[in-house]
């Protein structure tokens, strides 16, 4: 049966939980004489991701405990954007509050959902460059150190599967591709 | 302060919210000192997606309405891994059921995950090609399109930003970087 008609219709809508960060939402929807149960994961704001360039063409990381996959790990300059800011300024924020640097620079990268069926909590990519120091500052109870390493090594790691974090890795592939990473030859 | 360090200890674990495809759990660690608040996602199972790529160099697309972001979109052929079940096997097993085609050849492309600091749900990707037709069988309730696209225009789809799914744009470029695509020149 053809999926591409959205011809589907909110039957009811139930809250299962409720938190300031994650709700859980079972949706009961209507196609085509058929019931359909929906549950998935919606937060209230969406998120945001940056790879950062810096003038002597070394990618700025951040390295650090991530509790849920238990392991500490190298990730992007990220968060999440505050309820009705723009995700450009967010990126903004979150790259100068934890790496100390404001980029001059930033544009769009890209935008993603790892389970587009299951979650509704999407990730804004960005590319930032012409970095000036300024001051880091991280919530209480954040620890993360910042690593510049060069673009190829980073670009590599990628490759190699070290990497688990997915923004980390498509920020770069993208990036990449659109000719704003260039590893030295 | 450094993070690397990954001397976190676990001071007290809650469930706060049990179904079978997702807990959120509130746990409180200790860290030099310092008493951390970790509130995240785990999912009980893993995901599996595949970029599976037809004897005529196209790459097979699944196409359905995803009620979360509300829109018909293109992802891959993907789904949960069942208790206990090797990622490569449930691979081949989604990728059948969608598609109706077995894939004769498939190989491990990458893994990531969207949120580690927020989430414990990673995604499994694969690359499969051989493909041979058998049947498809959906799941109730499933309906989807299976759209056969060349390598290029996906490639093209996924650098204008046309599409969500972060498992077709990761598992594209992955594949296209480890030399597994070969564009049309």
């Amino acid at each position: 049966m053809e999926a591409s008609d959205s011809n589907y219709h909110l039957v009811s809508s139930q809250k299962i939980f409720d938190h300031p960060w994650v709700k859980i939402i079972h949706d009961t929807l209507e196609f085509k004489g058929h019931r359909l149960q929906y549950f998935y994961l919606a937060s209230p704001v969406e998120a945001v991701a940056t790879v950062g360039v810096t003038a002597l063409g070394e990618i700025l990381l951040t390295r650090q405990y991530r509790h849920p996959v238990g392991e500490v790990i190298f990730d992007l300059p990220a968060g999440r954007l505050e309820p009705g800011e723009d995700p450009l300024d967010g990126a903004r924020r979150e790259f100068e509050e934890e790496t100390g640097y404001y980029p001059r620079c930033i544009q769009p990268l890209g935008y993603y959902n790892q389970f587009p069926g299951t979650l509704r909590a999407a990730t804004n990519l960005f590319f930032a460059s012409d970095l000036q120091p300024t001051r880091q500052k991280l919530d209480e109870g954040e620890f993360l150190e910042i690593v510049s390493m060069p673009i190829e090594d980073v670009l590599q790691m990628v490759l190699r599967g070290e990497v688990i974090d997915g923004s980390l890795q498509l920020g770069v592939l993208l990036a990449y591709h659109k000719g704003l990473l260039a590893p030295a030859s």
